[in-house]
């Protein structure tokens, strides 16, 4: 008997080091023709070239410091250009160096920001917009899409774009970023354009993709997500903390650009509209390892792993 | 300003607490004709009868007990009957206890059980059997099944039996439970019916319906699921500790039939072959909150939630 019983699956978000991804221990199918043998997702990613990944760009990198290491963030310019050039400056003057993480809501977000109650009391923007425009959707024109081929309810098409979990309609001809598991978006008050920046969730729980297209996501967490998920949940309404003790302290938020070469986390990330990672997509929609009996035939949008790695070093 | 510029929404799993549970702050639009003014999922809550709830049956509830508190356990042995039968006599001879959780996958599961590696050095089974049948799924006929009219990418129908997530299929005649979270499966090894029971896992992240009718779904988290989606991520291998330490000690997993009565955790949860649930999805699937400025139109059988309360003192 195997003393690791277990449920054999990866996570979503996948473990950083080259060869630390993990995988069911489990042997592929025993093969009837070398052609025919369905490869597994760490042999598809070991087949990959360097083309088929690519470099987080610093200046759309943001690095969250706890006390417990480093979050890194992957800003969407393409998708909410006034909200990042807004976080851009946030970060650059050290807007949130000091703050806190102020919510915790058990299935559903994370959430940092100015906790003081009063406007006041609240911290100076420096530079900053204090306004800027609701962006909840774009125009799919000049969008470059890889749609996914399975049945979303949420969407009419989903797939990612710019390497992001996205969904389009093209009756509308619009297009926007979805909330999957890690994706970061801009708090806002009733008013659909009340959020600046400032405030930022990060989802922890399923996809609360009811948020789509009513608030704007700004990017997503591509590496230390099991920082922000461990956070004990806030007792008080919507998972805030009840006790100013209870927050989690935020060093720092800064650019990569603006971190030294040398202090950077150095990650690259497989391109989405790659023939590797469509063939990703399809080992993972129809697992052929011999754990798995029945091959789902399906997958969700946010069950996509997106593949992240420390780049070779050459 | 609203200095708790937020993302206005709750979790799936609710608070305990008649009147805990956590809803946007913001007021219903402005009524216009009072028959049309829809409902919020706080108003349906406050309307609905005692017949609409149910009380856990004792003898197929468990509770975790760990250091932080107690978890409580659903079973469904309607879907899982020996599984959920060896389950019950493993609890009642106390097998868990003094074991621990010895895994803790980002965005995946946790797990526990036995941690031991050699067969020799693992705990007896007592009068437990150490082999049963893989349950999988089961006959749809005599399943009463509350569908839901929303698409759904994993299976052809989607809704709840006996008060759990789950699935049919009309043409192969089957139904079963999903896994969404909060769902406890019955860890394997590649074998379909190594399952025993003894292991455990427990879903803390983005629903992995991949394994839906993989292995065998034993009842779900009905409260304390933030004490288990809380816990360090583990850094081997599919999220095992990698030294023993860092396990999460398990007091002991009890039947709460087995508990005195004044130390059992009494708790209701509505039914979902009611009126108000149906009304309570279609709430959650089209918000109508001033938040919310776009109405899905649609929700995921793992979004819609299940709401607990505890008993109205007589």
């Amino acid at each position: 008997m195997n003393p690791k019983r277990t449920v054999a699956a990866v996570s979503l978000l996948l473990a950083l080091a080259p060869l630390a991804i993990a995988l069911s221990a489990s042997a592929a199918e025993p093969a009837k023709k070398e052609a025919a043998k369905p490869r597994s997702m760490q042999e598809i990613l070991d087949a990959t070239q360097p083309s088929d990944w690519r470099a987080l760009d610093p200046a759309n990198t943001l690095y969250l410091e706890l006390e417990s290491g480093r979050v890194v963030m992957e800003l969407a310019p393409g998708f909410a250009p006034a909200h990042v050039a807004n976080i851009r400056t946030l970060a650059k003057e050290g807007y949130w160096n000091g703050l806190s993480i102020n919510r915790s809501q058990d299935n559903f977000v994370v959430q940092w920001g100015d906790a003081a109650e009063e406007d006041k009391d609240r911290k100076a923007l420096g530079t900053a917009q204090q306004k800027v425009p609701a962006e909840f959707e774009r125009s799919s024109e000049g969008v470059d899409f890889t749609r996914l081929p399975d049945k979303d309810g949420w969407a009419s098409q989903v797939g990612f774009a710019d390497g992001f979990p996205a969904a389009r309609d093209n009756k509308e001809k619009k297009a926007w970023l979805t909330h999957c598991y890690g994706a970061i978006g801009a708090g806002r008050d009733v008013a659909a354009d009340s959020s600046n920046g400032t405030e930022l969730y990060v989802v922890t729980g399923q996809a609360p993709r009811q948020l789509d297209r009513n608030i704007t996501v700004v990017g997503r967490v591509v590496q230390g997500m099991e920082l922000l998920s461990v956070l004990p949940r806030g007792t008080g309404p919507l998972g805030f903390y009840e006790k100013p003790k209870q927050r989690t302290p935020i060093k720092a938020i800064r650019l990569a650009s603006d971190v030294p070469e040398k202090e950077r986390t150095p990650l690259e990330l497989l391109r989405t509209d790659t023939t590797a990672f469509t063939d990703l997509v399809e080992a993972r929609r129809n697992r052929r390892d011999e754990w798995y009996k029945r091959p789902a035939g399906h997958i969700d949008l946010c069950n996509v792993p997106l593949p992240v790695r420390a780049p070779k070093t050459p």
